[in-house]
């Protein structure tokens, strides 16, 4: 069902040196699946992440921001799916603090050192018990080329695994970076979402991590909408093992700007994955705002026309109905948007089209050339703001009646 | 497929002194339907309207701004179905005047004292001479008891045709307030709702008017959302025929709180009337959030859970996964939040259960109970956000297949 995207093979992934990773069933909530991802992480390794400003964040996000304020040395990632540990109260908290001191005494580090996430169903308790029991054979599973099989045991609603990987020289190293990410629903990240995960060997110092996960946050998951709501669980976690035996990278650096390119690609590719896999997507819809006086306002355009749910269906129907294009762009909240002056254009490839400029349909514009263009599964919106120099992008997908479906039946 | 929704009989709307309505099938966008409605006022008539605050404002907006600023008085109303008027550029606005224009000649006014209204399809332009064309019907039809007919010809995706009626006693007169509306999908007025018309034979002073339905806007169709769009031609209209011949009424008259209640209780039928014929409804969903630092962030957090696809697919499948309204609470924008002391119910009728308290689930919560609860045809969800003495109400529907059908339908 996923928009012209397939997850890569095995041996497309590259093992990260310093990181293994194992999957086991642990029946979180559905049996004979593994739903439960350790990520090993030889000693030395650095993590920093980004997480959901939902203020009814999880407790496995409290847990995780806990334990990387005490420096960001990391030695372990621990996911279960099934349960999002995410309405929970005191008593959730409690259950992600056992599961790091659990990792912890398995693994013979400290519990600090561990970072819990959960995804899944919110507002029901994580059974703690089950989650530990499967914890040795987590354990007993390690392997650094198990990308693939953990890219998998992440899922929720997701239709295929998510991954990516790059390898860069840096100095006389070559350095890999390999992540994979989850998610379908309850997509409209901010900070990051719901959930990804990036392993480089490259060693970095602690700020330069930190900036760097911010960056590539900002040019990836915050760039992507499947329904607009915020989840209570993104995660977006860049892991440094170090294993490359490189001087840590500074921000700013030659060799950073090289790791930071090849990090934000991979980022790019595990957020649009989840878009094109958003759940019930026909069509993946990159809608661009250039001309504004903000990139905050441009953004807010993009996002006005991303969330529409008469835009989306429009989409889905491959109707050229563009004027709820129009619509959300006047609903958007720039309170002096001169709509006179604005266009609009509609693309896919290099066949484009202007839709509508001087407050109205086109000139030249022709109902056939929309409808050409909506048949298409990758479609670009264009606005141009004209009242400015800032941009923005904002990637997401049709509406249709299996995203309904889906979350009917979610539960179930 | 309305919830809990019938179109009164013709005989339960009250005619109003002073005013009548016409109808005619002008074939503005299909043929062989009435989709022209005109309501004649009698001299010395007046009306204060609210408007859409989308930017993308449709030309017969722009127009009856215009118009009503030269100081409220009015003798026609002209609606056309099928086509907005919408993101039409300076054709458009010279076809709303020209409708005007056509009405004053017709029935002997100034084109000032006509409002135009469009509702339909955007950015298509609106077939002029066809609706011109249309009118001496409209005229030949008038008579003071076509609302029922006059409702009817209003709707475009609506399932059944909204109006609802009110006699007060005012001093020695009784008065009539007499109303209706149409609207189902592009539902999120910001101001008004795309389109409520109220009439009654009471005079008011202009500054009355103009209060009063600020007042009933902000009561009722501010107060509702279907999908989270706000129209481009979102318009209510409040018109008084003075027909009563009452001294005209001020703002805080004993009268005037009458009528204020009666237009209120009017307005508020009307705009739930729209969210319970909400494309592909299936619930009515009543969002009261108390305890808020203000009103402002009351109706943030109401609109917040009425806008999430995956709160309102919940519902549709009358599925208890209430975290998902915790997880909206959560994004709703409020920085400082204390989630552990928040409190969430979920009722129908007398039927009411505490779900959510101390950030995660209630002791006392049973599965069976919200369950029970969600197979209700009205449901209420109340949020005590325990902060303040602040409050706000919404109303909202479930999203169905239904809506998808709808919108991926539209046009065709």
């Amino acid at each position: 069902m996923a928009v012209n995207y397939a997850t890569p093979a095995p041996d497309q992934l590259f093992a990260v040196p310093g990181v293994r990773l194992g999957t086991a069933a642990a029946a979180i909530r559905k049996k004979d699946r593994r739903d439960l991802t350790l990520i090993e992480l030889a000693p030395g390794s650095r993590a920093a992440g980004v997480f959901t400003q939902n203020r009814f964040c999880a407790a496995p996000v409290q847990v995780c921001r806990e334990h990387l304020a005490e420096g960001g040395a990391v030695r372990a990632l621990i996911i279960n799916t099934g349960i999002a540990n995410a309405g929970t109260g005191a008593e959730g908290l409690r259950a992600a603090r056992e599961t790091s001191a659990a990792v912890a005494d398995l693994l013979g580090c400290r519990s600090g050192e561990v970072l819990p996430f959960s995804t899944g169903v919110i507002l029901e308790p994580l059974p703690l018990e089950r989650l530990i029991a499967g914890l040795p054979d987590c354990v007993a599973d390690l392997a650094a080329d198990h990308w693939h099989a953990a890219a998998h045991a992440i899922m929720t609603t997701d239709t295929l695994a998510k991954a990516a990987s790059r390898r860069v020289a840096l100095g006389g190293h070559t350095i890999t970076v390999t992540g994979m990410s989850k998610g379908a629903g309850m997509i409209r990240p901010n900070m990051a979402t719901m959930l990804g995960f990036i392993a480089t060997d490259a060693a970095l110092t602690q700020p330069a991590l930190q900036q760097l996960v911010g960056d590539a946050a900002a040019a990836s998951f915050n760039c992507i909408s499947v329904d607009g709501d915020t989840s209570t669980n993104d995660s977006f976690v860049l892991v440094s093992s170090g294993a490359a035996g490189n001087a840590p990278l500074e921000v700013g650096s030659a060799g950073y700007a090289a790791l930071r390119d090849a990090v934000i690609d991979v980022a790019r590719q595990l957020a649009q994955a989840i878009v094109r896999d958003g759940e019930g997507a026909t069509k993946f819809i990159s809608i661009e705002v250039a001309g504004g006086h903000s990139a905050d306002e441009c953004r807010a355009v993009a996002y006005a026309i991303a969330h529409s749910p008469l835009v989306k269906t429009a989409f889905f129907a491959s109707d050229p109905n563009l004027g709820r294009i129009l619509a959300a762009i006047g609903y958007a909240g720039i309170a002096d948007l001169a709509v006179d002056r604005l266009r609009v254009w509609l693309g896919t490839g290099s066949d484009s089209v202007l839709v509508a400029e001087h407050g109205g349909r086109a000139a030249g514009y022709r109902e056939e050339d929309g409808a050409r263009i909506m048949r298409a599964a990758e479609i670009d919106i264009r606005v141009d703001l004209a009242r400015g120099a800032a941009r923005a992008t904002v990637w997401t997908c049709d509406l249709s009646y299996e995203y309904v479906k889906i979350n009917a039946d979610y539960r179930s």
